[in-house]
């Protein structure tokens, strides 16, 4: 089967490495970066379960995760209606439109719409940066800044649509660590495994991947580092096996 | 000057490598392990500064402290009547009385013990474990469950000595971060860095070492774990550092 996909004018289509995919993004509105890559590698997605990716831009999460696991269905909700609309059609594109779903719409609006305890599974790739002192409200801005909602806002939308033992996912900046852990037990999504990912094994990371549970118990695991170069410009194994390219 | 140290049967004496300074433990109550001196290491102590060693035990923390850091004056406090004696006994034998004071006290009378605000400085390696299951109430378990006090009247007596921006300094243990970040927030002793330490630079991490600031602001520096071995047997560099030996 060869896939179609539609491009508008200043938009690429990326490989993706993986069953063929590809994503369509625009360089001058927001690419996805490793963080998306590393999130969909961390999220555990069991066989027939549902999963909603929360801020899912491009699509590139859900588009991933239907390449690497068993999941049954997975539905990606985005606020930015030319996101959307490239997501739409990298689904259309890699023939993906029974396995995902994008929808357009607000995370602060989750209760009306998807009804509580629809998925077994939340992803979420946020705005690492709090609003600020940010004046703009371009596309990469808001992808970037809490400008449109905050952390608390995705960790309740998460929470109000998992059941009990459903698990979240979410990949973010060290420094916020405190607002996350604080607000993932407020909205009882406690931490159950962090990992830490380092550009280099005696530098400081930079990101921070965790799961989360929907009311479980206080018993948080902190994996080993992920450390992303080996050497300057050398990737580690570990990376390398995540984006499925050999040396 | 000669130092002299009144040994009690099944005590022993041992060498801190630090000033010519010793430590009186019994090997069947309770001996101080790594933790101690990494935690000595980790809190920041300035010139004139007044610091207040939480559970001390034997009077490890605030003597490896007296040793390293120009602070002004140390107090240990201990709820066990058996370490405060050995404390006290190593105080005077290492020529220490003017600058630590050994304080039989409990951790949830603070408030008639100190006053409010009273130091700079608040360190503590307290008991790692939940009270749970543990039975018996003998020393070895006093000091590693929280028989006695618990974490949160640990970070509760520590905030309420502390004036704004002063600094609390704890190591614990990962899986015990959730409960650890929530209940610093909620006394107002914001984290400020957080130091995994990994057995191996593979391993997971066994140990955390956590810089909180009263009244502090929400941004937490996460630092490059502390690795304890390079390979089997053989220490990594910046662990002979910390106990100031040579390879």
């Amino acid at each position: 089967m060869i896939n179609k996909f539609t491009l508008n004018e200043g938009e690429r289509l990326d490989d993706l490495h993986r069953n063929g995919y590809h994503v369509i993004q625009n360089p001058k509105s927001f690419c996805f970066g490793i963080d998306a890559v590393l999130l969909s590698d961390f999220a555990r997605v069991k066989k027939g379960e549902t999963v909603l990716d929360l801020g899912t831009g491009t699509g590139i999460v859900p588009i991933l995760m239907e390449a690497k696991t068993d999941g049954f269905h997975f539905t990606g909700l985005e606020i930015q209606a030319e996101s959307v609309d490239m997501a739409q059609r990298s689904v259309i594109g890699n023939g993906l439109s029974e396995k995902i779903s994008i929808v357009h719409g607000d995370i602060k609006e989750i209760p009306t719409l998807f009804p509580q305890t629809t998925f077994d599974v939340v992803t979420t790739n946020p705005p690492y940066m709090n609003a600020g002192f940010v004046g703009e409200t371009s596309a990469k801005s808001i992808a970037r800044h809490e400008i449109l909602c905050t952390l608390e806002d995705i960790i309740a939308g998460a929470s109000r649509v998992l059941g009990t033992k459903g698990r979240f996912y979410m990949i973010h900046r060290p420094n916020r660590l405190t607002d996350i852990i604080t607000m993932m037990r407020k909205h009882k999504l406690e931490p159950k495994t962090l990992r830490f990912v380092q550009p280099f094994v005696d530098k400081e990371p930079t990101m921070v991947l965790i799961e989360g549970a929907k009311d479980g118990s206080a018993w948080v695991n902190v994996l080993p580092p992920l450390i992303v170069y080996e050497s300057v410009g050398k990737h580690t194994d570990e990376i390398l096996q995540i984006y499925d390219r050999e040396r």
